[in-house]
């Protein structure tokens, strides 16, 4: 395979160092391993809920960040509970999805992508469903790039004695959430987004209280949150064979996070590298789809512009050139999509788009500075 | 990490190659990237289905190989259907046990562990249970090593117009199986056993025919085997984020195992090895837990020894020496295990055995060869 430079939402370009300790294999019951399990469930609860590390489980399970979603809803929403997904993006919608698969009462109240879920509406769908037990909402959605105001989400549902469930797919390793403090009892991540690691694991990091009080047995045998964190509790093993190699590179991951300064500096970082990336798109003629005070720093949704260009061929000349990009999720208007996490720096959004304007050069395609 | 042997069921001990692919990050929804997964797909049907190719389908999932188990449990049975577990050991209790917690309709015929699954029993417990419409069965029970019938089975599920699941965790890519030839419906394995590649990634292979008149909806929304079997058709990638680095790892691993000569010279090596580790083992004084006229050639009980044997010690200090061994699953008996299988070679066996030697006299446990 060529070596490239990843410009999406994750899998996305990770340091040599976390690619490296993958040249290893290690014995998934073996005491070097499961040390190892145990320091990133550390190191995740370290990040999430510092000042009472002891009130919550870290539950890491083998897969996507999907499964993780599915392993949370399936697990703590009992039959005679409800859950409420406020959703502005596929995230959102998949999220209620799962609920309706597996048949977990719920209720979705949808507001538009470029949108943000506004605590109001938390407020005023909780008030007129009282029957609701839990509430789920996306951090920052991966569909547009959208920032939700999490603190102020969570000051609703900690008022009315609802339990929470946040997708941090895209957030977590990136923007600070405390969860003691927010009032979050479930915080979903995965190991190939702003962690830096490689994908092929997801976590949930549980408030144990809520988890043990949960008073319902998983919907799924594999995906049961309780179970894994049993058993990871009991011995640092998992419950099934886990992906060895990936792990090991987690924990590298959450060692090179605490040595770039943490979540303050890598969110940081990441923020310098999406303002240097639209600076730098819109002179080339790309304009975002959002409006600037609800982009989060994680992705950016552009437009696309009018023909003569055409997405798939703009992708594979930048492709050909090491850049890759996304392409967007949106069925409302014509999109594709460019990350700013991972070993990104701000050098690297700049060459993102001199590439960009190269391509267009070539196709002779002439847009106006956005 | 240090560097060690491991003489596990999986994760085992992969070629140099095999972690080399890993050091490289690619995009999820690349193009260069889903024509690997498309060859990842092909080769597993080539391994199963030579003749009718375009008959089968192999379905990738992110995870455990348990995961595999229940999404094919959870996907192809129906509510008005009626699963028949035949069980001989912890694996095909699980089988059981998934079937319960999805609210699947089953029943489960429960041999000894040191017995294997007659083609009789399952004939008879057929002929019992008309309202039976799949059979699922476990090829090789990692649980001792034991090799159940799978043709005789098959002749039988086939003969009485079931279909057939079969757990080849453990089996696929060193056994030859003949899915259309046999009969088999769905075949289950994973990228970390006899592939030997990394773990993080599970299979189905499953005849179309059957998948399409599966006449139910998944009752997971993450492990949906037609609905992940769709969208690799469709475009190669998966529904959600794949572990690109070791669906990468698997493909090197599958081209591995056609230049060692396919499943008849792996399958030949791991014989080898097995037949050597029972012989260098019983001069040692370790007695195999199974006949051998059952022993599979994938992994070996043994009994511990009486006292003042002690399985912890005897682990960490072969641990010490770079050898990883397995620890029993059984509850009627102490015993450990060892793996035959991975990129180990008869001397390999031999060494272990010399070291296990070596360990007993540091420890002054002198035993009387076997």
């Amino acid at each position: 395979m060529n070596a490239v430079r990843l410009y999406t939402p994750g899998p996305l370009t990770t340091s040599a160092a976390v690619k490296a300790v993958m040249q290893c294999d290690v014995g998934s019951r073996d005491g070097e391993f499961t040390a190892r399990v145990r320091a990133v469930r550390a190191g995740l609860v370290a990040l999430v809920a510092p000042q009472r590390a002891s009130d919550y489980s870290a539950i890491l399970l083998p897969g996507s960040g999907t499964y993780a979603i599915e392993a949370t809803i399936g697990s703590v929403v009992p039959a005679t509970g409800r859950l409420l997904v406020m959703a502005n993006g596929a995230y959102g919608d998949r999220m209620a999805a799962i609920a309706a698969r597996l048949g977990v009462p719920h209720d979705v109240v949808r507001v538009a992508d470029d949108c943000t879920v506004e605590p109001a509406a938390v407020e005023s769908a909780l008030d007129a469903r009282p029957e609701v037990t839990h509430v789920a909402v996306v951090h920052c959605e991966t569909t547009t790039g959208i920032l939700n105001p999490l603190a102020a989400i969570a000051d609703v549902t900690r008022a009315r004695g609802r339990a929470l469930i946040v997708d941090g797919m895209s957030s977590v390793g990136a923007l600070p959430i405390d969860m003691p403090a927010l009032g979050i009892q479930y915080l979903i991540a995965s190991s190939n987004k702003c962690l830096e690691g490689v994908p092929g694991l997801s976590f949930v990091v549980a408030e144990r209280a809520a988890l043990a009080s949960a008073a319902t047995v998983a919907r799924s045998y594999s995906l049961d949150l309780e179970a894994q964190s049993r058993s990871l509790d009991a011995d640092g093993q998992f419950r099934f064979t886990p992906p060895t190699h990936v792990v090991l590179a987690v924990a590298e991951a959450l060692d090179e996070l605490h040595d770039e300064g943490g979540v303050t500096a890598r969110g940081a970082r990441y923020a310098r590298n999406q303002r240097c990336l639209v600076q730098a798109m819109r002179a080339v003629g790309f304009r975002p789809y959002l409006p600037v005070e609800v982009q989060g720093p994680i992705i950016t949704t552009f437009h696309q512009p009018a023909a003569p260009f055409v997405f798939e061929t703009f992708y594979q000349r930048l492709h050909d050139r090491g850049f890759v990009i996304y392409p967007g999720k949106l069925t409302a208007a014509d999109t594709f999509r460019v990350g700013s996490i991972g070993q990104l720096f701000p050098r690297d959004m700049e060459a993102l788009a001199r590439a960009a304007q190269e391509v267009l050069d070539a196709l002779g395609i002439r847009l106006r500075a956005a």
